[in-house]
């Protein structure tokens, strides 16, 4: 594996579902001093605060024997990615220069950069990690950039099997309230592993929520949320802003809450949620207390995800 | 020890101050790789700044082998403390779930977390690092919660024990002088490790900065700060804000600052101070530069006051 | 060696340089259980931002088995330098019980601290870190001080010489125009090394940007950039903001912008720069992605200087 952009970046997808599930079953922890990680270095770049992504990627790298370098990016860090500009106004670096020095300082790269949520076209672009990833030397890991969550999806699909090894579950895709306009990045990588891993998701949202047909093609829309759940095996909640009008919060409907009630349609289904979440917002405290809730396993599971693409990516760098 | 946020975590606080003492006199460090922390994780949580705790831990932790991963939490992180709320405020994670999931990739986690000083009852009730202990599945250690100042009173007391191995030492507890409200964590933890070590603290102080009887008892208190002074051992200088009315600064008279002419009253007595002090507010110069002042030996002291206490919670997690 | 803060902490200059090449071309890293640093701990101190300095210098500490802390200082931390002073205004620190207590808890520090570009004299004065030299037990590295960026230089120094080993290379020093008011730090310290290197620069830059004569001494003056630029060896582009006044942009004449159609001018020479660099405006893209062009391999230098210097420090502490 060369990058973890995206689905595409890997060759087989449920070789590594499989793997960090064996690692979780392990349940052990690769010494650091012989891991493959050995005598490497990983840098991870916060455009944007991160608090489970952050923790499992550097334990995983660690765990691994990677050395680790955090660093929050915050306003300050303003990276100039339009080629052949006059860089007289704010950027004070281009990417592709920052790109080519990084390369020659660690082996690894993670980066976390949100959308604006207010130039869809840019945003669609993922312009910052992509022009990185051109210009790196290295390979770069997904760490929620404006379109995908790669990491956060891997997890997820491990969850997932971990819990339906035999049969192919019946997912839905529920869209969830939510008082801020959120990225699109989660709900979107969901459909593409899901889609790779062939399972369809039946999505259901608002109007006005659609999400792009590059990430819904495969998949099944259904407007009713109640016939959504009939049946459902895995419930996977996520507030998204709408895409048109870009960016904006048009429903805060409670109606639209995940409740006993509603899961009770369900096929003795499993709730998943990618955390953060927002109680008695998106899901009921009693929803979210009850066994059908996997969220905590969810969160957990991303350290072995992390720890499955580090060592893919740890592979196609020399030693 | 399950966790460490008051003195009652500590079945026999003086085994701990004398492994602590024990350990600074050894001038020895632990061999990383083969600590006793070794392949364990710590997580340090700021929600205020830190310099001294922040390296003291951390390095504490390193040296005993432990992977260390620092995190400022700043303003961007707004943890909701209280149950059942519906989370369509500030607050995007609940603690309960923060707390849940960070037991699942570290096994010990710091926090600090100053006091409001303007919601007396909150800051009572110590709510976000109490629900974070009642939530967790790990050891919580305390680096200045809005009540307690545990690391730091283990540390003063190690280095009070140092100087009067023999003796009970008489000790006082003066105010000083501060522009600015500051918490009264480091003085009440003091008074309560104090008692605990079976030492009776003569507490000085103007009118209004009573501190809380919780603390107070079993000490004595003395309004002459002269009289207070005189023959005393150990002088514990603090500043701390007003508790009634709640956070304020009442009083800036010099006269409380600590000089050579008051410390000629003690009996050759040690000047202590946790640090940062302001000096020529808090104390003088000349008292801070001479012999008398021990606050270098006592910061130094909080290395090994952190290794004591990691170690203890080490014994009491799981291989 | 005992501080690294500027050209006359170093006793043998060629030595260093040479060591610098020489780790580069020995390609191998120092196995960090094993080095010389194991055991040992550095303390990165950055009250500016950084990217190079700071992945270089942690990078290198690591690899030579040292534990490393970095801390982003930003507005928060105000250490108050001047002494006597009655402190009840900002700083709640002084920089003189800072030092002492940070050199009871690690062996080596760095800091980073830009000049205020409004007070010349306290600038010149490199007051912060001066003063945090005089009063630590433990050597400093200057990470870029408001006069001084040595680490720079080293690697400056050992990229010119790998690629003159033999020959005295015609060096200018070539102002650049830039929208905002910079450090003069590297542009000094590149002259400091320069001349101890014993390689003669020619400075080129508009009126009003004259360097102090500290540093420009045993250099010359050439006010005519192509005059100049004809027959040098090596281009070091840099811009500065200037001296008298004080601070200032005062020129951003685009005309001294860096072009292939200057660089023609010289002996086939190299182009430098210690970026971050704005493209299209210190230099045009096809000058920065020309051959001529080696501030990659100068910037990856920067991991090598970093760990000689530390090295050399190293051998000054005691185990």
């Amino acid at each position: 594996m060369k990058n973890f952009y995206s689905a595409a970046d890997v060759a087989d997808i449920e070789r590594l579902v499989d793997q960090v599930i064996a690692l979780k079953d392990q349940g052990l922890r690769t010494t650091a001093t012989q891991g493959p990680g050995s005598g490497k270095r990983m840098l991870l770049l916060f455009f944007n605060s991160s608090l489970r992504t952050r923790l499992s990627t550097e334990i995983a790298a660690r765990s691994l024997g990677m050395e680790v370098i955090s660093m929050d990016m915050g306003q300050s860090w303003k990276w100039e990615i339009t080629p052949g500009v006059v860089m007289s106004a704010d950027s004070a670096e281009h990417i592709r220069d920052a790109a080519q020095v990084i390369s020659s300082y660690v082996d690894i790269v993670g980066i976390r950069c949100f959308p604006t949520l207010q130039d869809r076209a840019a945003d669609k672009r993922d312009a910052l990690i992509k022009t990185f990833i051109r210009h790196a030397d290295v390979p770069v890991v997904n760490l929620e950039s404006a379109q995908l969550h790669p990491l956060q999806s891997l997890t997820d699909m491990a969850t997932i099997r971990a819990h339906f090894a035999e049969k192919v579950p019946r997912i839905v895709l529920s869209w969830a309230p939510h008082p801020k306009a959120l990225p699109h990045a989660v709900a979107q990588s969901f459909l593409q592993w899901a889609g790779a891993m062939q399972w369809q998701v039946t999505i259901t949202h608002p109007d006005g929520y659609a999400l792009p047909e590059d990430y819904t093609r495969g998949h099944h829309y259904e407007p009713d949320q109640r016939k959504a759940l009939t049946d459902a095996d895995v419930v996977y909640l996520k507030n998204w802003s709408s895409h048109d009008p870009y960016g904006q919060v048009l429903n805060t409907d409670p109606d639209w809450m995940m409740t006993t009630e509603k899961m009770a349609l369900t096929n003795q289904g499993l709730c998943m949620h990618c955390m953060p979440i927002r109680r008695n917002v998106v899901a009921t405290d009693e929803v979210l207390d009850s066994d059908c809730c996997i969220m905590y396993e969810q969160a957990a599971m991303r350290e072995q995800a992390a720890q499955v693409v580090l060592q893919e990516l740890l592979k196609d760098t020399g030693s």
